[in-house]
């Protein structure tokens, strides 16, 4: 198959669907809706809402009722970078290239704006007229993943530890490990989850999806500690050796860089096994994994 | 009926449900679990929870099906104070006579803790564990309620404006209206319409309930508002007239003291009005309206 016009196109439905939901700039508060829309629209892969969609089809589900999830999936996402960037936290200036949210629209509306965002997400997850056909014990199994997923035993919990061992000289493994699968690897999880479980998988299918999804969100974030390293700073959009110079808990400073790698492509491996009792509706599920650990931004 | 002792009772009902839904500080991470039970447990009166007991046992439901989902609506309010006090919002230093968390835990877990109980609210609210009986359909008309009553159409939109607000010479009283129906009242109209939807109200119930919670939700802001001026600050657990310090937008201030007590007895007439469907079942309701109107803190 070929990715690149598969993420593309992918990429094309989501961020239509994306400007269908979200409140306008014309509705009050116009400044909130501008500073929701900014960091929606700043650039993102998709990746995430891509794996709902990819997962949804793996299993044999139509991915037109996942299109709202997926979106829901990308807010949540977006939200958790515009509080991360804030100056209590990593004190960011730059996104993608771009000013970050605080930058242009100021610490108060920035925070509400994350706040909006999630709550939006599950607005939409909620909303009567999304997932049609869906069963409602889905979609609450599908609410409950998401949620899961990003509160404090999810991503909030992984970027709690990764800002309190920032700086500190003897982090672990089982530390960054913490991290990684929390910090990223947990809504990533719950996106290929999600998809399924939109998409009527079976109890056998589901294992497997989540197999793929902890293994695929774990190699994620390794490959950006590496790009991190080996990226440049116009590839990566932000500054390229930013986590080294903060004392960031990574993969490559805790195990150095070709373990790193060798420990990014054994995930890629996993991720591929636990989709072994899948046909060619798995393949996009199979060239994002590779592409998670090839990127070079 | 006796207020005071239904309230002590439901208040104790609510705290102790919280407890068991809040992850333990000893979870990891220990520091954000700390901080979001901090603020849980830092003398709420419940207010909102048990609005939506009220309302389930107002339209003949069995309140003991409400409790998760009246904890999840404690954890959103919880969540919007604390994002409220922060340096780049309201920069408060104390809430209810106790350090704000920020002031405890720092800014960036105070951010963390905030976003991380606005997840688990919804987390709980989905949780398939949780009100038993109630059909799916009505579990996701009350998990789209709540999100639409807290996010950017809601009490997020409510909290920009008023900031966009404060110090500003021309505020007209729409845009208090805006403020006040936005900033509490959706959460309190959001809490006691859930209770109807998860008491099985019929679509008359429902309305009337609505109605009510409208015309609550605006009177407890009035009242809040005249508290700010006429309370003492041991009573208020605040600096007492800090609105008209910081120049928020209030109903005092741009109407007058009291044409703004006259609006708060009219809004409880409505609220009472609101009720007549109902027989003693709506007691509870109807002296809340009254206490929110007349409380001295």
């Amino acid at each position: 198959m070929d990715l690149k016009a598969y993420l593309k196109e992918q990429c094309a439905r989501v961020d239509a669907a994306l400007d269908s939901y979200l409140p306008r700039e014309t509705e009050l508060p116009h400044s909130l809706h501008k500073a929701m829309r900014y960091s929606v629209f700043a650039g993102g892969k998709r990746v995430r809402p891509i794996l709902m969609l990819a997962a949804c089809q793996a299993v044999g589900g139509d991915t037109e009722v996942a299109i709202p999830a997926a979106c829901a999936m990308e807010m949540i996402h977006t939200y958790s970078l515009i509080h991360d960037d804030l100056p209590a936290m990593d004190d960011d200036d730059f996104r993608r290239g771009n000013p970050t949210n605080h930058k242009v629209f100021g610490e108060a509306v920035a925070i509400l704006a994350g706040d909006a965002l999630l709550t939006e997400a599950f607005k939409l997850l909620s909303n009567p007229a999304c997932a049609a056909g869906v069963p409602s014990e889905a979609r609450l199994a599908v609410i409950h993943q998401i949620a899961s997923c990003a509160g404090s035993h999810g991503m909030v919990g992984g970027q709690v530890v990764d800002m309190e061992s920032e700086g500190k000289s003897d982090i672990d493994l089982p530390t960054v490990q913490y991290i990684h699968t929390h910090k990223t690897g947990a809504l990533i999880k719950a996106a290929v989850v999600a998809g399924a479980l939109l998409g009527g998988a079976d109890r056998e299918k589901l294992a497997a999806i989540t197999r793929y999804g902890s293994a695929a969100g774990l190699a994620f974030q390794i490959a950006d500690d590496i790009l991190d390293i080996e990226g440049t700073t116009e590839e990566i959009g932000k500054d390229a050796g930013s986590d080294q110079a903060r004392g960031k808990a990574t993969y490559p400073a805790v195990m150095g860089l070709a373990a790193a790698k060798q420990e990014a492509t054994t995930m890629m491996d996993e991720a591929f096994k636990a989709l072994e009792i899948f046909g060619s509706e798995a393949d996009p599920l199979r060239e994002i994994a590779r592409y998670i650990v090839t990127r070079k931004k």
